[in-house]
């Protein structure tokens, strides 16, 4: 099977949260592919691997970025497919400034902005794994049953 | 052609920005329909209706409201199709609560969340047509003419 | 006697703090069930258990969750019980997030919030006797006794 | 009918939103009294109000107030019924001020704190009907219609 | 000498950040006595204490309070004397909830508020000497040497 | 009488709140000066005004700024008098930036801050006056009326 | 002269607050070009028109962006002259979100940030001035005057 | 070679992050100075220091501060030279007061603010190397390289 998902993050030292993105999309069975690209350090890059992107047959690019992070409204702007983006928590403005930076984009640019963090993190490779299930069936069945044994890991927590 | 994205919204009163939504899902020839529904005035009919889009072959939810904005949760919650949540920007505290509201979601649970306000009532309609447009060529060449539309728009602006 | 008080909360990690409320609820005598349910997890056995509440001859429901938090929302706004939200403190918005999305229910659905973490945990089961203290003259005067004591732990204070 | 429901507001200005709270308790039959005293302005009338109110049989007691809003707290701490704060819209900081002033009670002293501005005018009255709601069945019958009247008017709205 | 200010803290735990504050006062030979009184727990002896303050002589009041913080401004409403508010450092919202309820009084009651956490407990002795040392020659002298100090510490500080 | 309060503000526009100030300082028979000057247009004779301050036998400075707003502090910084600080309202943030650049002064060097926009204009002069009438009995009996006036305002409130 | 400054904004209604800029810049005998370029409309254009800046023998680069303001990070990231970025004012946050964006970007790839708003239009070409006043003597006596007349328009104010 | 770039900081304790900027000007091979200087505790010798700083030679002054952090725009309003500041982060609000406290300077005094801490410091540097490259092509060349550099070591991450 071919790549459907690609998750970029601005710098190495995202990985550690970001290692939760890709968890989940190999529990869903999505294939992916997984990039350090900066907005500001590696424009040419970034551009030139998400113009790639669509006609490699991908179906979402995931960016995960903090403080200023541009990398997923660049790559929103230079290319066609949808763009998830993760603002990671910062250790100044505790990720105010990341999801700020990712969700206030201007009309006709969207990025699908998740939450700050570990839960984005997670939420990103759900919200990928959604977006190819409203296509897929097998996909679609996957996440019934994600959402079932999420639903029963819950019914089954007891206070003691 | 049947009914592609379901956009639902709060309060009537939404509508005044919802209305961007709709014109752009039209441009996009992206068969939707409109609805208003509630979290908390109706949430077994916003259940029920959300429950019944991928049977119907919907793709995508788009859901609107402020404050504490739990429409686009809830229905993330009850069933598989992706949400774009919008935060409706509101009188007390700018949109900031209907944001925080909407993108904090849980892991497991996402919502893909736009902008505050009317860029974010624009985008929810275009992040619906880059969404379908990952998997269906004839959209994806209409979200290509899109941004060469708003590329030409900006290079012939003069400022004299 | 039945059971007054349901304590409801978003996840099994909640119950750190809230356990702080259980405690109190009992040292004032209340009858309480504590649940783990969620919103966005488990909707139909959340909704299924608070329209329950009130046929059940319970009073208040306390309702704990965090970041995006819905359930005391929801909860409200499906019966008919006074619903009291605790916004559990977060890892990356400190629990503004969980604060604006429980305090800001729109006109007609309420949600008795209390104080961001902790104290809140705590101020909810109060908040539960004060209401329940309001109608039943043994409670009142657990009240009285209770604030009495906190008066002297105040006055015994000394600074060395 | 004696009186069940106390409203306090910090000023006269208030009245503008809080006129909100009045109509709709009301709607709901109940008796209630409304009174201008500042906890800055009148320490020794607020209080000596507050402390009579259990006595004369009121069983909540509706506190607005505006900025560092501390007449909410001040009547939690001096007497036993429950309070609900609601927290005015300001000028210079969207109620944000107010918010924060009356929510983060601490442990021991909570108010039952609702919306910044007109949301919280209202839902202070329908919060004060599920109160008495819950020990006064024909006060939740109102209530059942009170929601399926909101029900309704959301379910008649048409988008044309 | 007679006590010339009284610092007064809503809790035990401000303890550790306040004798700063004690320190400071002691360091420029300004009689204080420190006590424990909560607006919320106590407000009869917090109110009749600050009452009594200006007959006994007592020129300034400072007063410490974490959250809803409200004993600055309840001292403010109910004597004359000038009221120095410190916002403590809380566990949730990092000192902005005690901020904004300190300064954003109501016209006609002012508190004179310092920094957040440990930076205002010190400044709000050195606020109150510079007030003493308006109208006293001999604290006036105190203060210019406290400020000559500090000056020639940052001028001797070096970087190797 | 002598000059007892300087009122400094950073630009003329700043006089439409900041003559609530002096209104209020002339209510109360406090003579005073102001002044327009900026701690960045024009520092040195900013500093200089400031420091001649105490020989000629003020008590108090008030000093009126908004954005980053450096008057107060630096005022603060140069001289011993007690400063009062108004953050004005801004266009922008609301105040909240004039807020903290006034409040959050380092250890040391305290602003005494009142609240933000006119609020705080009207509290700085009565703040003056309970500085004064700390160590002024006539200026305390004065201070006594207007709470006085205060609370009968209140109290002669009705609501029709 | 050739163009010493470019002045770039993301969209034409941008111009209405960003003319200050050019009138400060004419002001200053600066030669300028102002272009409108947008980092997600025309990444392209964007990129190579700042690419070629240095090699003309541009000395500064001004870019203003609202909201998710990513054109003075792209700027600063794909070439060599200093940046300054102008957060423009948004409809729905305040322009927090076009601070933040600016303003906080990761090591090694600065962004010169100046105020929001008006304030920082007019800065910005302020700045430039500096910037360029540091090498050139001619541009620094025009900033001494300039720093000149701002301190006699304050000196001259007179409060009636 | 003569110092170009002098490094101002409030206190001893900013020096465990400014070394960041130390490091940085060093290895651009930039002659500076670092001093600790105040604007609150020595406001003399730091309106000396930075209006001797033109007619040294000296290009740029960096100043970094934390709180109400006034240094920069001290500096700013008292000599011609570009002022480049830096917020420190701060134990109780994250360092938005340092930012705010900067970056929201008058029209006609701007601040070149930086992000809020280590990234902060680093850029500085970075900030005052490609002014001074912008009018030096040894120095320009450096830049390239570092950009180069950056490049090349995200080029090289891998994901395991």
């Amino acid at each position: 099977m071919s790549v459907q998902v690609a998750v970029v993050m601005g710098s190495k030292s995202d990985l550690d949260d970001v290692k939760e993105t890709l968890q989940i999309l190999e529990d869903f069975g999505i294939e992916y592919e997984a990039k350090i690209l900066s907005a500001h350090r590696t424009p040419d890059e970034t551009i030139a691997y998400a113009r790639a992107a669509y006609e490699r047959g991908l179906k979402v690019i995931i960016a995960a970025a903090g403080g200023a992070a541009h990398l997923a409204g660049v790559i929103a702007g230079c290319q066609t497919l949808p763009v998830i983006g993760i603002p990671m928590k910062t250790k100044t403005l505790d990720g105010l400034d990341s999801l700020l930076s990712i969700v206030q984009m201007p009309a006709g640019v969207p990025v699908a902005t998740v939450a700050v963090g570990k839960a984005g993190c997670k939420n990103a490779a759900v919200l990928a794994a959604t977006i190819i299930g409203a296509f897929d069936q097998s996909m679609h069945d996957k996440i019934v049953k994600y959402k079932e044994d999420m639903k029963n890991k819950v019914l089954e927590s007891t206070i003691d």
